[in-house]
């Protein structure tokens, strides 16, 4: 992987670190950015020597200043992609279902959102508007003790993107996801602990290590297909409206998973008490259902 | 606006401060009282000098003592408005899906959960029963020292109202939300506090000013427009079963909102390093595809 | 009630104390300890004298070890029942919706779901796999200061279970819960208790008489088809997409409450400062719109 706005790194221990890259910018928000991110993200699901992801930001100072709006308002129209035949009606009124009108951090977050691999937020500064919303659909967010988090977008005249709006209130409950978002303030790292935002605080020299150390204590015991479809069943069912949905697709797993050679070494590794060595791989031993649900459509 | 049971006052911040008065019932709920809390969402929401709505009770007692008990159990089919034809089937039994079997505090909250304007409960005293059902939809719930609080439905034979059995679990978790319904006792103001019904406690002779300094951090430096559409898209994506939902409506709010002068002046005043002076106004710019959801019918 | 893998009794106060009864095994989950507690469940339901539940483990190391693993992979096969005519199609491929293909947990689950009885987990010792998923549709979990927690699915090589990846997010929120499944860990109480996994932590003596103080704080002034409704109420609204469904019901069940006897006892008691006796019955008096739902297929 050979990025332009980001830089990747694969330890030995199957550790993906992606670092948001625009140091002379505060790693803000860029258009080639999104489009390497959701590349970084496919391939990272495709490749089974890849067992977790952590993202965080070039230097010491910022994590993601969120969009770069240097070009001005045209930032909020790069929304607006390659396409526009169809954007307007004959009546020149807008055609608010055209494909091109997308919102760049939506186009990552559902990535990872359907992602079957582990993702940290290693958040190493501040953090402001999609440099937050962006991390809300990975597992675990760290921060340093410098960081700051801003969900300004009602002081600079927009509104949450990144489909926040769905992932927010229900990591930190509407009252709080509304109280930073009519705020629109940048606030101190405690308070996005104490509301619920991130995991941990870190000092920041120590931030990547304690990432690797959480990513490590996820992939260094469990089997590789347990961990992908553990992630999928929680993030779907937890908006399913009866568990029900959850009895179906938890039934079938475990009646699949109980045929494939993992669980066999689970149960015999635990009777011989010695590590367990899991073999499925994600691109091969995925149940024949997966995945079970239909993708909805943009537009 | 001039009510009989309800005081209204509009500061010059924009700040509607809405005061169930009552005071020799202890605020206790009436018919009178909804429809005039009911007028007075419309009217805020249509009245763009208003900025965010405070509601809190008259005197230092009681926010609201719940349902006004006097008239016995036809309190209950209070419930049951002005027409009743069709209310019983030919054999006698109760068309339970006739329009006139409208809890009286769902018609509040429900108003709530559709408005445009930040809500702060303002709680000075005694709630219980709708005293505290009717906080639910509101964004944000402090509390006077010497507040206490209790669903107690269980207790009078009844059954939580208010749209209550949707808002509390989301508030406060399940296992808080039937803990307090299975018993219902009143508690007191810390037990309110760690379980997450309210924000924070406040001295009783600051409550007041507490409740306008936070509408006030939302109002001050925040564009009303966006506000306005933060509070529609975090309510409703909070129960839409797909980040996708968020994802259509945050990429065309974005696009649409970038094209209004409110973006030109968060980018210009961010740049220029200065406050932002916005103009949009929820009466006139709301986007075109708002409201872009279907109202659900009762019955 | 005589069962061979679990205990069941019913003190004065209506409240019935189950035990996982295994002793031998550390309580480890069987398909008779499955169907005993579904059929406990359902009696329970019909029995107007069962006010609440408990349920808890024997001795003093275990609550449940999870499945019992003595029997190898086919642990995971028992998921498949009796009956397995067309569980293969005619090319020799699984029929993944066959009814056969159930997790034993997700059986008891969706039972407790939708039961009509507060239910109190007392973990009393070890709760590994379905020992921690089978209580999360249970309204309260206390724990003894020796109890110690582990979904330790992946690391046995399949999948979380017993609906819970519906139930697990719900309560602790969607990165606690991946936290603990991606780890696999067991974890001390004090961090179930952190997680919001458990409402309390008490020492081991104490735990049974914790739960039953907490079960009669319940009871002993409350209506007894209030609470009915209100735990179908909650349960259910907490999945609804909209607060209009909690006002049709709610509204329906003040109005039908407020015709019956409890109602006008709630009232009365209120009024001369005595306390109520509650006299309808779950059996008998719960609205005839009840339940209000259509109960989804398995399949």
């Amino acid at each position: 992987m050979s990025y332009e706005h980001i830089l990747t790194d694969l330890d030995d221990d199957g550790i993906l670190t992606v670092t948001l890259h625009r140091p002379e910018a505060m790693n803000a928000w860029t258009m080639t950015m999104t489009k390497e991110l959701v590349d970084m993200v496919e391939k990272a699901d495709a490749n089974d020597d890849v067992r977790a992801v952590i993202v965080t930001g070039s230097g010491e100072r910022a994590f993601c200043a969120g969009a770069d709006l240097s070009s001005g308002v045209e930032t909020f129209q790069s929304a607006l992609m390659e396409d526009t035949d169809g954007l307007h009606k004959a009546d020149g009124s807008v055609n608010w279902s055209h494909p091109g009108i997308r919102d760049t951090a939506g186009l990552f977050v559902l990535k990872v959102y359907n992602s079957v691999k582990p993702y940290i937020g290693a958040i190493n500064g501040v953090a402001v508007g999609v440099g937050v919303t962006m991390t809300l659909p990975m597992d675990i967010r760290i921060a340093s003790d410098n960081a700051r988090f801003g969900l300004v977008f009602s002081r600079r005249g927009i509104v949450p993107e990144g489909c926040s709006a769905w992932f927010l209130p229900r990591l930190v409950g509407i009252s709080k996801a509304l109280e930073w978002c009519y705020k629109g303030d940048v606030f101190p790292v405690q308070e996005a602990l104490d509301g619920g935002l991130i995991n941990e605080v870190v000092p920041q020299d120590q931030l990547l290590n304690r990432a690797k150390e959480i990513a490590r204590s996820f992939t260094s015991e469990s089997a590789q297909v347990s961990i992908a479809l553990t992630r999928q069943m929680m993030w779907k069912m937890m908006a399913a409206d009866h568990p029900m949905e959850a009895h179906k697709i938890d039934s079938r797993a475990v009646y699949a998973r109980g045929q494939q050679s993992d669980a066999k070494e689970g149960i015999d590794s635990f009777l011989e008490k010695r590590p367990a060595v899991y073999t499925d791989k994600p691109s091969e031993h995925m149940p024949e259902f997966y995945p079970w649900w239909d993708e909805p459509d943009y537009g």
